[in-house]
């Protein structure tokens, strides 16, 4: 397999599905509120990694789950992603104005309609959702996948990640408080995206405990990788500023554990997640180099 | 009947069935992010009218439905409608820092606060909206009453009247602009609050279609005669300033048809709400008197 190629296919196929759930809005020019359909569709056709979606795919794929059962999630976890991600750069937030080398949607089109564009994203998110219960074989499963979405993108999950990382800005906190903001901020969204694609395949109750466990360690490691990038990479290669979280005063993993002892922590977790994914008994090659690829990237 | 007596009671029992979905935060405070669950319960216990839950539960008796059925979908409608006040009182939006003569979220909360506590209230509407349909008993229909509620608050709807309203900001524009701005804005919310209350009822298509006029009226006349309130009413009375329209520079019913045509519009529309309501064949006393009290009211 090269990996290569199969993760540019999976990220064809994906965006596919989710640009076509997009409004289009030239055609919907009599709209007057037109702006807000550019402004999210700017927001979606970001060239993110499309990784949330991809991970929900290929969970389901692991457990024999048809790719038509997944689709309209894909777009949901996408939009939920991409709605935190402009509300996480407005002013009012982290006041970022670029994300992957490209201008975020409140410096193109002003914080209001970034506040704005947010909202509609989030909600058009849920819009998506119930149209995919709706045309769901297996309702139930549906419904309980968006649920677990649901749950996993709000106070008690992502949002709440969000809220004890803004009130420790600029303080030095502690590796436990750091667990707690990643588990929620990184790491709800993730477990979110991987247990809903077990849901919609209709994997056991185990075998979705195991995912959560497997999606846990993988968002954990991101999230260390992350703060690894950020002072041994470049900007060039990120594609966003270097050095950002030193800047922003920033406690992370790398300032509190040490570069060392922080790849030792990917490794460990990436390792435990792979072996758990053996003990299922299902076999998908490519999600296991998907989460190899993820916790060692370079960008 | 004594309308005032039936009010007060029917706000009880929304506040009551609203208020038990709430997060409760001092059970929570193991939760780092409690925080986020003070400022949303801070924005929901603001002392609101609940037309919004009034309006869908008096639909829902219109058609013999039963309360328990509209219950979790109380509480999704004024969710939504509480998380559109915070947004838009934000600094990047209106600005307030009053509302119903108490300080905005934002105003206690800070600004990061208030774009996140939005986006959590959002969220748990819909988290609230799903368990509603998992508790349904007919299934199909929660499902289709969460469907007309999340398009009529997106895009397409409420926030689509946002975004045209604050494109028009500070110019001059005319009554079908004006029109488009509040069919959305204002609009959109009253009618997912009727119509859903009827879906969930099992109205017929045909009285749904019937619903929806009214609401549309219901929803029209309601901002008139907002916009007549601000000319004519006082500070006191309406827990707001007043003049904010002129001190904004907004066009609005007054300004573009005067106060006596304004008036006119609101009857007009009022009166043939009320007839098609009695076309129904279907009798909710309070119903009418709650249309004629919102359309006439004084604050």
């Amino acid at each position: 397999m090269d990996f290569k190629t199969e993760l540019n296919k999976r990220v064809d196929y994906i965006e596919n599905i989710i640009y076509s759930s997009l409004i289009d809005s030239s055609k919907s020019n009599s709209d007057k509120q037109a702006e807000i359909y550019e402004a999210m569709n700017y927001s979606v056709q970001s060239g993110g990694k499309r990784l949330r979606p991809m991970l929900m795919l290929e969970t389901s794929r692991l457990f024999h789950g048809r790719d038509e059962d997944v689709s309209y999630f894909l777009t949901v976890i996408e939009l939920i992603h991409t709605y935190s991600l402009v509300h996480d750069d407005l002013e009012a937030m982290d006041n970022d104005e670029y994300r992957r080398g490209r201008k975020t949607t409140h410096a193109v089109y002003g914080e209001a309609m970034g506040v704005l564009c947010g909202d509609a994203l989030l909600n058009y998110a849920f819009e998506m959702g119930l149209k995919g219960i709706k045309a769901a074989k297996d309702k139930d499963r549906a419904l309980d996948a968006l649920d677990y979405i649901a749950t996993k993108a709000g106070a008690f999950g992502m949002i709440g990640g969000q809220v004890v990382d803004i009130k420790n800005e600029n303080s030095d906190i502690d590796i436990e408080t750091l667990d707690y903001i990643n588990e929620l901020k990184t790491g709800a969204l993730i477990e979110a995206s991987m247990v809903a694609g077990a849901i919609l395949a209709g994997a056991t109750k185990q075998e979705v405990q195991s995912i959560e466990k497997i999606a846990s360690n993988v968002g954990k490691a991101f999230q260390i990788q992350d703060d690894i990038l950020d002072v041994t990479s470049t900007t060039e290669v990120l594609g966003k500023p270097v050095l950002s979280d030193e800047k922003n005063n920033k406690s992370t993993y790398v300032t509190l554990l040490g570069i060392e002892a922080a790849s030792e922590k990917v490794k460990q977790l990436s390792e435990e997640a792979i072996l758990i994914l053996r003990e299922l008994n299902e076999d998908n090659v490519f999600l296991t180099e998907l989460i190899h690829h993820l916790v060692y990237r370079k960008k």
